[in-house]
């Protein structure tokens, strides 16, 4: 398609754990530095809406929410819409975002998204992530987030002979990324000895394997494309979208080693920007898990089914690779803030392909075309977006 | 603006208390008369999107709820989003599906909005309400809903006029209406005494100005206007739409005798439909309080400021008066399943508009033009639509 909307700004807190901010106060942060990344500046009265996507806002802290960050952010009035699809929650509201802009009612939009996990109790955060996955056939059976994935894990090793090693081997990447990355929760190298012997936590997912609990906000800024070069020279534009579901227990899925919701995302969104998979230069990924990671190279086709071990360990998703994944450090490693990692990662790759990223050595050489794909839950909603310069 | 959005769909499931039924089945209920009433039938695979509005779905029960909702009524795959607007959860969500529709992405859109309330504690209860006001300044204070509404109807009766007896003619019109909805949760004449001498919650708000909780589903069908003669012979265009939002502490605001949120979504739905206050035939208005409701007669300029108390008490919204308001029974006898509220009013107009309400009694007779006004929490969100056939 055509590129109708252009992404002119970007903002992300601190991720991590923010004790002495509020939910309102980390979405200010976001908020802050998108303004001050219009290179051209932006009056806050050009803004008609506001889209929030978060988890558990009103669970961990605040309802309302879009209209909340709104008025906090001194847009009382604008069209505010807060988007709750699980972890994608905020790759959501980026793509309504956009279907808000290409509608013609709004030409000046924010996508967005605030989490704030770390201070209720571990038992309330497992709740709450716990309704991400099915919870009649689920959560209520005993089901944790990281099972879940582990039965996902241990059918992609069975199937294809994917191994522990390669699943650590995405821990140590992501982990070294985030070292350059000064917004990461953890900006710590670890050897693939540390990420293989860390303590188990399901089988075969251990410590290493899993992303932490964060607190963090994001936000970015949408424009009709016509209107771009207003706010800034070097604007990067949306190719194209595309979303999907899936039945929400794994036991009614035509398949565990793959997410239908990601695979039916990332063939509209291919289609839609009229690329091949190998065509995207930079992508975001969501791993919540290193499996995750895993399955992602399969569903978006960076490569076949059950390459995606060797994918890793090919070094094909490094820095220096093919394809590189998760420069920011991905969810396991720069952290997830559930409500804001769509738009977080929008942050990224908007930074890479304008070649803006805080810290040169994190950079990406020569990118044009970006992706970013937010998954919600174990899979139950996915979105995929393309970007290009 | 020139209709591009019809609805040739609407489905409700009965408002009350449903003690046999779950989330999921609420909404299949609503959505099984939706497919239902779709004259020339309709093929689920057409069905591109579905929007839910929700507040409490997490809370309550489940997450991810749109994906969850859409799959348990045979739609995996769609385009499913959850809206999170407070009480304007599913009003909003119908503005979105609009937006979807006008952005051309997608035909065939579902909105609609569930909440099942009335099997949690009601101390569970009483925090999701709370969490839909400012949490900050106004719920961790120990403020109430009725207690904020209660502030509105002490200023309004102080700056106007209003008195005790025009608050509980609201009530006294809502059971009488509701009275013919086979759907509401009160099927039972009040008369003034008895709504005038219940017990006192928040003064001047006796039990019989508060809604109840509610458990219930609604949802309807829209369409891109151009395709909507395929569906039925006579679709209900959407003439026009505003949102506005506000700050969401009480204190905050301009004035507290009105909802400058809705203000603000009236002016612009007005605008963009070209119609003027009196030209509307029918309304459904957000009463959760009997002040709520007299407010929204001035804030949707059915009559001047201040002069709301007199247009209740001249009979000027009853169902043989200028602009019959609530003909469902309203929040305050219909019932107010939170996130399904918004859909449920368009239901409501849908068939108001299509002379195919169930009991002939309850139709208006002639009417062209609709509207649906509503709310989120206290007034910080406010989404009104008009509709005409």
């Amino acid at each position: 398609m055509e590129s109708k909307v252009a992404v002119v700004g970007a903002g992300q807190s601190k991720y991590g754990e923010s004790v002495d901010k509020s939910v309102k106060e980390l979405f200010l942060d976001a908020y802050i530095e998108l303004i001050n990344s219009v290179d051209n500046g932006l009056e806050p009265r050009e803004i008609n809406a506001v889209y929030i996507g978060s988890l558990g806002s009103g669970g961990f802290q605040l309802g309302n929410l879009s209209a909340l960050m709104a008025e906090y952010v001194g847009l009382p009035g604008v069209h505010a819409v807060r988007i709750e699809n699980a972890c994608s929650s905020s790759g959501f509201a980026f793509i309504e975002a956009c279907l808000a802009i290409m509608s013609g009612m709004y030409d000046v939009v924010i996508a967005g998204g605030v989490e704030k996990m770390r201070d209720v109790s571990s038992l309330k955060a497992k709740y709450w992530l716990g309704v991400s996955g099915d919870t009649e056939y689920e959560r209520l059976a005993g089901m944790t987030f990281a099972g879940l994935y582990a039965i996902m894990a241990n059918r992609h090793m069975h199937d294809y002979g994917t191994t522990r090693e390669q699943l650590s081997m995405v821990a140590v990447k992501n982990h070294k990324n985030a070292f350059l990355n000064p917004k990461a929760q953890f900006q710590n190298k670890i050897t693939l000895e540390k990420a293989m012997n860390s303590p188990m936590v399901a089988y075969p997912l251990n410590l290493f394997d899993c992303c932490p609990t964060t607190d963090g906000a994001s936000a970015v800024l949408l424009c009709k494309a016509e209107i771009a070069k207003k706010f800034t020279d070097s604007p990067v534009y949306v190719a194209g979208f595309g979303t999907g579901t899936d039945y929400l227990a794994l036991h009614d899925r035509e398949t565990i080693t793959s997410l239908k919701a990601a695979v039916l995302a990332a063939r509209e969104a291919y289609k839609k920007a009229g690329i091949k998979p190998k065509d995207v230069d930079v992508a975001e990924v969501h791993d919540c898990f290193t499996i995750a990671e895993i399955i992602a190279y399969e569903d978006l086709g960076f490569c076949e089914r059950g390459e995606g071990g060797k994918f890793i360990e090919e070094g094909l998703s490094s820095m220096e690779g093919e394809i590189p994944v998760n420069l920011s450090g991905g969810l396991k490693a720069k952290g997830h803030p559930i409500g804001a990692t769509g738009t977080g990662q929008v942050y990224e790759i908007f930074n890479q392909l304008r070649k803006t990223v805080q810290k040169p050595a994190r950079q990406v050489k020569d990118a044009e075309i970006g992706l970013t794909h937010n998954v919600g839950g174990s899979g139950g909603t996915a979105a995929v977006t393309v970007f290009k310069v």
